[in-house]
């Protein structure tokens, strides 16, 4: 639907229709007119953009993505930049400010109207609370009654997008409790708000990492989650559509990371140069685990040379102890993320997956065993590929259980340098046990 | 917390103080309290379980695990059953009946007041909208004014974790629109549904896979899709905190998927049989073209007998191709599960990450060249090691890039298998690259 009026538009504006492709434009939901704007060319673009409204212009840099709105917000003037910031969520300008340069950005932050419910949300780093939230939320004194918090909220001009939670505060703004907008609604009108709040309600602090967040909300199904600071009085709400891209950023970050990818920020259309530069680093450093693995197998040489064959499976002892290992890699580091594993459950974990490596190396490790007699008809080689295996996926179960935990012991991410810790760890002791096995072995081989 | 209270419940229950057990699980917000819950033995499970009333028991079935809210279920008298599954949102009933045996499933059902809310929901799916949704929703017709509406509110007696957004409805339950709670409250009492209502609601067909109906909520920031049938008729709503589980599941899939685990529901804590008889079939799998890499090694036999030395660095070859590969899987099966990338950015991609894997290929494989001589002395080695890197990483990046988008274009999961086929060509080729190589330049090596 949005490849076809895309056509439309570029047909408008090809025959000089700029008021016909401005109303297809407008005609779509504000997320596919953002989508199909950024598809356009930057002529196109330019010429568009001035037969825009303010609330229009808004809708359009809140959807962009912020790298984007930022371009199209360096090509507005000053004070019409001021109006568009003042006309989007608090959130969203607050993220178009801070990657604008430092001078457009203090020039249109001083001539924006409300510009202090932004200036807040500019010194929360980015992935904590205070960089999450909005400071566009309702608040009722507790005192009021539920007929005169309906009379406030006709009167206010939030916009419609505001979260249906309303936030009771004291006059210092330390939150007491919430209420429902349903629940407000249902309420007897004479009765007061500090009747009908729950007191009971769980915040953040400024400070949380957004990832706790999202394991917050997740865990008790809140919509809209409001951010408190040391000493408990509220600075703004943390809405569920901010807590969904979250959610998606943290999953990608560790999809990403076990898969030696540093930077969740990198996508298929990255520019080349920023992809080799975030991805090499990682490339180099599996790269040196490597070289120590052949360093490894070199101290067989003479071995190797006897019996070259050997060499041709070292391959299958690397890859099914690396496959191994992954899977148990994959499996601790969602547990981990999902909050589900605590400390407690370390050494049941442990023990588990070891029992999971043995099996899964008697299964393979015969397999490999039998089918390497049958291809080489040499028993004692498959039978020590088969050990080596063995060996190899217990270690590759335990080691692979061990390294994210410890990491996250330490504090680190648990997916990063995972994969290269235990894949170099499963190469090196996997060739050494194969190729010690073979050495001990290999009068009774040739 | 959750630890001091189950303490505090141990103690109690040990010293026959019942009461006091209850009260101190009843304090707990009711996710808490279920998972406390989780952590009792059976024995005090079944001391605590009969002392809970019906709304408590809901929303601890609500709130536990399906396996365990149906262990819980079972223990339960039929009619007590029912009437707690009547307490319990329809979803929430339809996802325990799923889990119980048949018979007492039928008899639960037969036995419930409000059957005909849970009934559709069995028929679904699990993985689609229609498994997905709920059938307690807010319907108006769309010429009642907003008074009336907001009197409709107060007598309704449906719970308070209803969504916020009321559907405005035909006769036959066609779907016209959607209002916002504020909206309504904010309203004229006198003005018509019709008249206030967004007739531009974005819906979803009951048998939508669930993967699409997140996207579909995450692009247009929606906190509950209606989901509707084939005629267009309300038949449920999708609410955010499913969404949010949605979500998490089919990162959890992604990252299970590239690790060559593939079934989401195992964990850390699965059973080890089942840990086993899952995860063992994929590493068969990658045993097989292990085995198959293995051959193409065993093609060049005579070759390594001369200079063993070359065992050492297929494993270079190897490892570092497949970590290419895994890398470009990684970005491009996100772009995917993300929406982000269309068939028509198929070409660039592909140029793209080719022009990727050349420069890493060239840095790495310059440094591998480096390194290798300077441990071997041998410069030819370290060329033919270099260059086999450069052929293995342009490789690595184009067919990462391709295999998730034929897979995806095959309409099979773009996660599931790539991560082995990928490997396996990358192996299989780079011992050949890297062998033929030092074939055709033998001379030079000795």
């Amino acid at each position: 639907m949005i490849d076809a009026t895309l056509e439309a538009i570029r047909t408008a504006l090809e025959a000089n229709r700029v008021e016909e492709a401005i109303a297809a434009l407008t005609d779509l939901h504000p997320v596919d007119r953002a989508e199909a704007f950024a598809d356009l060319d930057d002529q196109d673009q330019a010429i568009i953009l001035p037969q825009l409204d303010i609330n229009d212009t808004a809708d359009l840099l809140e959807e962009l993505d912020d790298e984007e709105a930022a371009d199209v917000a360096e090509t507005l003037s000053t004070p019409f930049l001021a109006d568009i910031l003042d006309a989007m969520e608090p959130d969203e300008a607050a993220d178009v400010l801070g990657d604008l340069p430092p001078k457009l950005a203090a020039d249109a932050l001083a001539e924006m109207e409300e510009s202090e419910d932004v200036i807040p949300l500019l010194v929360f780093p980015d992935e904590t609370a205070g960089g999450l939230m909005t400071t566009h939320l309702l608040t009722l004194a507790p005192e009021i009654t539920t007929a005169e918090a309906i009379e406030y909220l006709r009167q206010t001009t939030l916009g419609s997008d505001t979260p249906y939670y309303l936030y009771v505060v004291e006059q210092n703004l330390k939150l007491l409790g919430v209420v429902g907008l349903r629940d407000l609604v249902i309420a007897d009108p004479n009765r007061r708000i500090r009747e009908i709040m729950d007191p009971d309600v769980i915040s953040a602090k400024t400070d949380l990492d957004q990832e706790d967040v999202a394991r917050l909300m997740i865990r008790y199904d809140l919509a809209a989650m409001p951010v408190v600071d040391d000493v408990g009085s509220l600075r703004g709400v943390i809405t569920y559509d901010d807590l969904m891209d979250v959610i998606e950023v943290e999953a990608t970050e560790d999809i990403y990371r076990l898969a030696n990818v540093p930077d969740s920020d990198l996508s298929f259309d990255s520019p080349i140069g920023l992809s080799i530069r975030r991805r090499l680093p990682w490339l180099f450093l599996s790269g040196i685990t490597a070289l120590f693995a052949s360093w490894v197998i070199s101290q067989f040489e003479s071995l190797i040379a006897q019996v070259a064959l050997l060499a041709a499976f070292l391959s299958v002892v690397a890859g099914l102890g690396g496959n191994t290992a992954t899977q148990t890699l994959a499996i601790i580091v969602r547990a981990i993320a999902l909050d589900e594993i605590e400390p407690r459950d370390a050494w049941r974990t442990l023990t588990k997956e070891a029992v999971v490596g043995l099996f899964q190396g008697l299964f393979i490790g015969a397999a490999a065993a039998v089918g390497v007699y049958l291809w080489t008809g040499n028993e004692v080689l498959g039978l020590i590929l088969g050990l080596a295996l063995v060996g190899n996926m217990i270690l590759a179960t335990v080691i692979g259980t061990l390294v994210p935990l410890i990491l996250r012991w330490l504090g680190a991410d648990p997916a990063l340098a995972s994969t290269v810790l235990v894949t170099a760890v499963t190469d090196s002791v996997g060739f050494a046990l194969f190729l010690g096995l073979a050495s001990v072995f290999i009068n009774y081989m040739r």
